[in-house]
């Protein structure tokens, strides 16, 4: 049986393996400077609709805080919701690896505005408190609900007014961009998002993620700084190679419809249950499901996921790109089985 | 033609690209916890014939930096040969993310002795001073030279006298036991080394590096370093599961004979040659090639490599896992074409 | 006339000008290798009841960070109020200079308790999370209020039980002790703290702060900490001898029974007028008081003070080591001045 | 009997300990906000002729590693003689406060030239190698060799001309400039150097060292570094004051004349002895002796100093400003008694 604690369980899609395959067979350059990078760089550009500087790298982290780095200096602050993967997930490496910290916001549904983040402005110029200088958001967020474009072109308008930057964490950017119909040009390329973290991995690549900077004055700082921070890969091309066929044919966009159309069919499958509730979901691919503790427990035997709230009764479930509706039933057999 | 300037530009071996094609089609735990990962993590305790802690990441930097941030304090220092790679190829990697200092210590054609360690040992206890902790080789060298398992026994011997710790980075590993015809437990298991950087990437893997640490008092913290260097690869597996292959039937050894033959059938080829000298040679991979600065510079033409002494004219070839009888007579043509 | 902002806007004590100025005429070792700084130390231990380790240092943050360098790991974290001046007023010193985060906990008044340390141990030994290894309090708090030596222990055991440590910022301890009438044995030496800053710049020094490891394990990474975290100060006996005057004949006690005598007769007089309130207020030197918008305004042409609550109309008011209550009365008169 | 092991021995200047006396008896604002701090930069920035900024700090390491801060980014380096305070005597506090690296260069008698440094810029541009930003030099250097103006322009040029900066370490400023006959504003200000440790601790202060930027680009970056570094200093007057007095009436150069005329007094004295030789000398404060093993011998048992090279038989001997020709006929007859 699949699994639904995290999209981060799946497998590779089969033209993933494929390019890997083909390109197992030549030597080429490393460290980036292959005829392959190179390549896969053009078709992200062309994705965004602008020309900006891309860096290859195998985790959602090191994508996130190398990209960071080269925007904040150690004593400037990142400012997130509380529950962003940067603040709860990544073991402070923005703090080690940088020294700066993160001043968390409030939140709702995961999601911040320029209101949350004016609350940590008060500070600026006193040496005494971090400096915020990057806005950080997920999108989707943690919570899976999802930014429309507009709330981020103002979160970025609101950055750029008060001398900060906007950064966006899409580790599942194109499950964002499937529920809101919108192109990645449209979200990320067009409203003023300075730095992007341009994940893959969750969506059908055996590990990829891409440091994108889309502001132009920190070109010099990501190339060492992808270094230093043990990211460098000697063999980057196969790194790189799997973005060619994940944007060639919307490859990526249709995985993120498998996903978001499994988490739909779950939604509306869940919801026909007596005494489970759908809550916090943005029809994509998470779900936050309360159910009564008893279920809980007795799926809890079949089924490995995260209860997020024990005295609630929350869980969360997660659909994955190389999930069909027969995934999806025997799933949902599954928890009526233990519901009963 | 096949590349000549690092074993990175090689290709992937077939058996890899088969497991990780199989892995592809299965879902399976996150981050290192799944059936995949414990399997490879198996073997290659049994090929070191101890118990052992392993975390697989991407590039042989992490696996560097972040095994010696287990060992090291911020205060302390690692001891190398200037020429070592974590001294000259990584970017202050160990500087920034643990503030340690790298002292070095003379060499001989790489290579390090107790008696080197000696040079700086003198101002142990004095707080103005980096403490050295921890002794680090590579094996094989950057210039090509190999401890023997001896040796590698006596710098262990001579660090844990004096209350430090010996690490050794395995890069190109294979090579080295190849060459020696040493198994990796008489090399590295048996001889009291404290940290091992296990390297596949150069020698067939696609990408795939393990931090195995031998002391089993630093437990606690590289897994959490390991995490804090960006390096907790979330589908851990497709990582791991390259080791299964790889450590199976020798398939790693017989890579290492191929590089290695290469490289002596080309030592032989050039040995033959007027005018072109090999030296810095070990009959493994790695060949130093002095030759005159019209050759050099004719043969750049055609081919891209390292020249390591522009004044003496000294280049460096590497051979990789995947090149016969056939790419080395390519090459020699080459530089027999541009060296009449 | 003398400020109320905080008490380093204070003057010095002539007692330690004439120890200070004493010491100006003798050469002797530097870097605290001196015959003064060993004395010092004696008293110390002493006046704790306990063999313990001293370094001393010029800033409370430097206390504060350096000291707490030594028990954490990159990797771990301290927990501490959200109201802690580690949190909010050393712009990040911690993360930068070891790494660490700092998980904030609810507070009352600035004072936490085991259930509020309770919330942030669920993550302990999941390597996405910063693991929670010290509990950080002030006394008095940052909000002038005190914990007792009870509170502290059962903190102290909390602690232990949970294999963390204890950490208390003693920025303004002798203010503390007053207040509770409690000696420095029994509040930090018997309660089972593991680390202690034992500041005296905001009650007589000149500039004089101390880490004091109470803790036996952790002896070797201060001395070499204090170095690299820039305070291995060489003429250190300037700073080590000022403490032989503090702590004789109860010197310091003596000041900070003037500093929180003047905070009590201000209370007196304050609690007097009709409109203004003294809230959150411990019987020692710090003082929140609630006064009509106008007044605040019109007092701050007068007087610099910090306004920590605009909405509410809150100032804080801090009296020092070096005023009587003349001092007070003059500051009263201003007040109501203003008021009318 | 008064010390020469070094000049961070010796006493307080009286004038030094009267200002701080007065300073005692006032409150005013902290962290450098007051009317002292702001007097005694005035002072320096007339002294340099140019509008710099000035941080305050207490130990000449932070002087030069908050300044370096400034000024590098972690994946850049400093460049210095190996022999440099920031390369062995400040436990790597540069590469853990900052991430960088200090690449080392050769020098004579511990100065280094454009030439010295053109060895290292080889890999500028190669993400691998940490990347030469600033170039350091000491003046006085620690082998009591002095740069003159021209020196030191030649340097600063040479940097700018590579996109570097130029960092003196003025630990012993005074003594250079005295010895050289050049005043601060030909040495500092008007030869182009960066960034200036401004010390007189070893001249005088009780404490007292400052970072002066004199480039006007790194403005933000040393206000909130010199807080993160753990140096601002809440009574920060107490160290600011220090320098009124030390700049007026020229007592900082009658401090470094006494220092220096001690050394060429005992130079003088030394000198005729046989079997004596004084090398590596500059006509200032520092001299390196070369006598007979047994000489050191008997003289270690009366005396405290450095063995600088053990199997040479050289020592050091620093002399200070508080010193006149009875404390040196006092050395030298001790010095007499050793070596017959």
């Amino acid at each position: 049986m699949k699994m639904f604690a995290s999209d981060n369980n799946s497998g590779v899609h089969p033209e993933i393996i494929k390019h890997l395959t083909m390109e197992a067979e030549r030597h080429d350059f490393p460290y980036g400077e292959d005829s392959t990078s190179e390549k896969a760089k053009e078709i992200i550009k062309k994705e965004l609709g602008k020309d900006v500087d891309i860096y290859f790298v195998t985790t959602g982290t090191a994508a996130n805080i190398i990209g960071l780095s080269g925007l904040l200096q150690p004593y400037e602050a990142a400012v997130a919701a509380s529950t962003t993967h940067i603040n709860v997930d990544e073991c402070n490496s923005l703090e080690r690896f940088n020294g700066s910290k993160i001043l968390t916001v409030d939140s709702e549904h995961g999601k911040i505005t320029p209101d949350s983040v004016k609350s940590v402005l008060g500070n600026i110029g006193d040496a005494h408190s971090s400096q915020p200088k990057v806005i950080c958001i997920s999108n989707l967020t943690e919570t899976g609900t999802v930014y429309t474009k507009e709330e981020i072109k103002a979160l970025a308008d609101f950055a750029h007014e008060n001398d900060m930057y906007l950064h966006v964490d899409g580790a599942r950017i194109a499950n964002a961009l499937e529920v809101t119909n919108t192109s990645l040009k449209e979200m990320i390329g067009d409203t003023g998002v300075d730095l992007f973290s341009f994940g893959g991995t969750k969506n059908g690549l055996m590990m990829g993620e891409a440091i994108v900077c889309l502001n132009p004055n920190f070109k010099r700082s990501h190339k060492y700084s992808t270094k230093q921070g043990m990211q460098l890969i000697s063999k980057m091309r196969y790194v790189s190679v799997q973005y060619i066929p994940y944007l060639t044919d919307n490859l990526w966009l249709k995985n993120a419809k498998a996903a978001n159309s499994a988490g739909r069919y779950l939604n509306e499958e869940l919801s026909k249950m007596d005494g489970i509730e759908v809550i916090d979901y943005s029809n994509a691919n998470i779900l936050f499901v309360k159910m009564p503790f008893e279920t809980i427990e007795k799926l809890q035997k079949e089924l490995y996921f995260y209860v997020t709230d024990e005295e609630q009764g929350i869980i969360r479930l997660i659909t994955s790109f190389d999930m069909d509706k027969s995934d999806i039933e025997g799933l949902v057999d599954l928890i009526k089985k233990c519901h009963k």
